[in-house]
C-alpha cells in the first residue's frame, strides 16, 4: 500500500541581505514556527551577511575574501534598509520605531528562529565566491549546495525567494 | 472517510513598492483570478503604499508617521519604477508607452482586483511600524498578520513574495 | 477511476535582470533540471535582458523602442549586479572569482538550461512595451502571456518570482 506523504514544511531562501528583507524572512519564517511548521532558510549571495558574526576578522583571508568582507555590511546589526536608507538615518528610524512599538528586531528574530529549531543552511558557493569560512558565521548552521535546497523545497507546499 | 482539501487558491505577498513590482502582482492576481482561482494578496513594508490614498493627510499623525508619509510615494500612481526611474522620466516613458499599447495601467489593475473578489490584506505591523491609518487605505482591506498571511498561504499552491 | 496529477515541476518567473539574481534563477533551474525535475522560466520585465542577444541593433526599432534597447544592459555578459556594482568593478571581481574557482558563468548557465530542455518563456507583454522583436532575442523561447505562466505553474509544485 502506498502512502503519499503530506507537504507541509516551508521554505524560504533567502537572497537579499538588506534589514527589511530579512525582517520579512525572519517573521515569516517565526510566524510558521510558532504555528507548528517545520520551516528551513537557505542563506545565499547578499543574504548570507545576515548570519555573519559581528566580529568578523580579515585576518586569514586572501585579497578577494578581505576586499568582500570590508565592502559587506556583517551581522544583523548593521544592515541598511533596500529603500529610504538615506546614509543609515532612515534606517535608524524604522529601528527606533519598532522598538517603541514592542516589535521584535533582527537579533532578536534571528535568536527565536535559533530556539525554534528552525534548519537554517548557508549556501556552500556563497562561502566561497564570498570567502567567508564556518567561523565567520554564527554557529548551527548546515552549509548546503542547490541539491540541499531543493531537498527541503520538495518536502514544503510553500517555497519563497525573498 | 477523510477527504482531502484541494489547494487550488493563489497567494501573494506584496513587499515591494514600486511600480514594476506592482504591477506584476496585479497583472499575475488579475489573471489568475480570471481564470477561476482564489486570489489573496498581503501588502506588507513598502507593498502598503501601493494602496494609500492620494488624499493622504498628515495631520493626526505623530513626527514618525508624518515623516514616513512624506518619504515614502503614496497611492498608485505616485510608485516609481524600481530601475530607469531616471528622475521620473523613466517611469513617465513606461507608462506612456503601456498607455499606447492599450496595456492597463496600475490604478486600473487594482479596480479590476477590487471588482474580482480578490482578497486584499494589509499588514498590521506595517500599518503601526509607519503610521498608516485605515483611513489612509484605499477601502476593502483586510488588516492581518503573519497568521493570516499563512492561512491563506496554507490554503494555496503558489505563494509568491514579491 | 479518478485518478490525481503529481505537481513535480519547478516554475521561476525572472523579473530582475541584475546578474546576481540572473545567476540565482539559473543555478536553481539547472540544479533542479539535473535532479530529474522539469523547469519552466517565464521572463518578464527586466528579466528578459537577460535573454537578449549581444549583437541587438536598433535599425528597425520606433523611438521607445530605441531608447529601451539603448538604457538597458543586453545579454547575460553585460548585465551588472545589483548591489555592489560600483560602476562594474564589483561585478568584474564577482566574475573573476567565480572564474577562479571553477564556477559556472551566466552565459555557460544558459546554455546548459537550453541543452537540459528547460521550457523558457519570454513574455509578450514585455516584448511589446519594451519593443523587442524575437530576433533580438535567443532561440528557442517560447512567447507566452500570464496564462501561459499561470499553466506551468499550476503544474509545479513550487513557483519562484525572483
Amino acid at each position: 500500500m502506498s502512502q503519499e506523504i503530506k507537504k507541509t514544511d516551508k521554505t524560504i531562501m533567502v537572497f537579499s541581505g538588506s534589514l527589511d528583507h530579512a525582517m520579512a524572512a525572519f517573521n515569516i519564517a517565526v510566524g510558521a514556527a510558532s504555528m507548528g511548521f517545520k520551516v528551513h532558510m537557505f542563506f545565499t549571495f547578499w543574504g548570507i551577511n545576515i548570519l555573519k558574526k559581528e566580529t568578523l576578522s580579515i585576518k586569514n583571508k586572501d585579497f578577494m575574501g578581505k576586499m568582500f568582507t570590508l565592502m559587506m555590511a556583517n551581522g544583523p546589526t548593521r544592515l541598511n534598509l533596500s529603500k529610504m536608507n538615506m546614509g543609515g538615518l532612515g534606517t535608524w528610524m524604522m529601528k527606533k520605531r519598532m522598538e517603541s512599538k514592542n516589535i521584535s528586531l533582527l537579533p532578536e528574530l534571528i535568536k527565536m528562529a535559533q530556539s525554534m529549531d528552525i534548519n537554517m543552511m548557508a549556501c556552500d558557493m556563497t562561502k566561497e565566491v564570498m570567502g567567508i569560512e564556518d567561523d565567520d558565521l554564527i554557529d548551527g548552521l548546515d552549509v548546503q549546495g542547490v541539491a540541499g535546497f531543493m531537498d527541503v523545497s520538495n518536502q514544503s507546499d510553500t517555497t519563497l525567494f525573498i
